[in-house]
């Protein structure tokens, strides 16, 4: 016999930051989704020992903590290149661990940034990429919570490849009891016929044609790869930190 | 040699009305599209020789107009079932020759009435259902426009069935010229999925079990019947008629 649904945690999925106001985030655990690039880094980055990551939306706001006298890394990049004065770009190849153990990393991200600002009441707000997929689906299993997997996207707007990893998580989830949502069975089935070689499935897009010019391509690539990391960074306050 | 991509028209899909402001719709043509059921039934009553239909989003909008003395056919429902004093409601079964033929009816319907309020700065407003599938790609093809594919979706969030839909325009016009955005190209992958049995696929959504609920399966299966008629709704200040 089917179980009552109204007792079932829900399992759901916001394409873009600007729906997050139709969901209740309180009732809900928020995984942030932004796989070109700023989740990937922030997971790379904890992975590898980072004490913390600050991620905030201006360069600007980067600098002030360096003003406030802070030894914080300061990552920005504008139009693919780092911004002068700052110690990195927004490429996950800058987050070993011989950078950023023991330290604490402010990182300029718009949509990223964007997507955790309008997502702060929620639960609690966890990050996700490719390359952590396995370690945060199994933590979410065990959680018996309602889950939001936001999707940062591009200019608030949907993208292919955050919607893409919400259904590899929703792959992951299905069996496990939970409601699932429209939002979230679109993500699953893209990820169906996506899975097999997401980087080629991305190549049709036009986003893509933008990072390619952007010559970052091996950065892309490494977006891709599914768990190579089981950190989870899970949000204190404005710093994101390892979930313990 | 590709074309230049700045003279090529743009194919676009807005998954949800709570986007449209993403978008400045005085540059597309907008097909808005609300396929259970308002969409599909304006699409019928125009076929069917409706003069006009006027979409509005209350119900005592609707009843407001019969109070000035105009002599409409009204249409609404509450539950899944005809307001009392009302000619009939939301089923595309109401819209038949013998009772909307040269008459003006208006109907009630929040999502729809939603999307295209939001959208009334656009270039021009047509009206999209699977019935007038072929006829409106045909005439979108055309045009030499921007075009903009509106889900009306469900509470200003995404949904299935408006989705595939403008999935299956994308796929009779996109190797038309038009540069392709990524909703749109995620809307025609679903659409590919979906396409041999699109009444079997939407059955694992849950608003399908909602819509099952009501008792309006033989609305839902009219719905999803394609190329039946061929007149195309466009706006015109507030009413919807047909295109000459």
């Amino acid at each position: 016999m089917e179980q009552n649904t109204s007792t079932r945690p829900r399992l759901e999925a916001c394409l873009t930051p600007a729906l997050i106001p139709l969901y209740d985030v309180k009732d809900y655990i928020v995984v942030v989704i932004d796989i070109f690039r700023a989740t990937t880094s922030i997971c790379y980055g904890i992975e590898n020992g980072a004490e913390a990551i600050i991620p905030v939306s201006q360069v600007e706001e980067c600098s002030a903590y360096v003003e406030k006298g802070f030894d914080y890394l300061l990552a920005a990049e504008r139009n693919g290149e780092v911004v002068p004065g700052f110690d990195f770009g927004n490429s996950p190849f800058s987050y070993t661990t011989e950078k950023v153990s023991g330290k604490t990393v402010v990182l300029t991200t718009t949509n990223g940034t964007h997507a955790l600002h309008l997502s702060r009441a929620a639960k609690k707000i966890v990050i996700g990429a490719f390359i952590n997929l396995t370690s945060i689906c199994n933590w979410l299993k065990q959680q018996n919570e309602n889950i939001l997997l936001v999707c940062s996207g591009w200019k608030n707007n949907f993208n292919l490849e955050d919607t893409l990893f919400a259904g590899a998580v929703v792959e992951q989830l299905k069996d496990a009891g939970f409601i699932v949502d429209d939002p979230a069975i679109a993500a699953n089935d893209l990820y169906q016929i996506a899975k097999d070689d997401l980087n080629q499935y991305l190549k049709k897009t036009s986003h893509s044609e933008r990072l390619k010019k952007l010559g970052i391509e091996a950065d892309i690539e490494f977006c891709l790869k599914v768990d190579l990391t089981t950190a989870i960074p899970v949000l204190e306050g404005e710093r994101l930190v390892k979930l313990s």
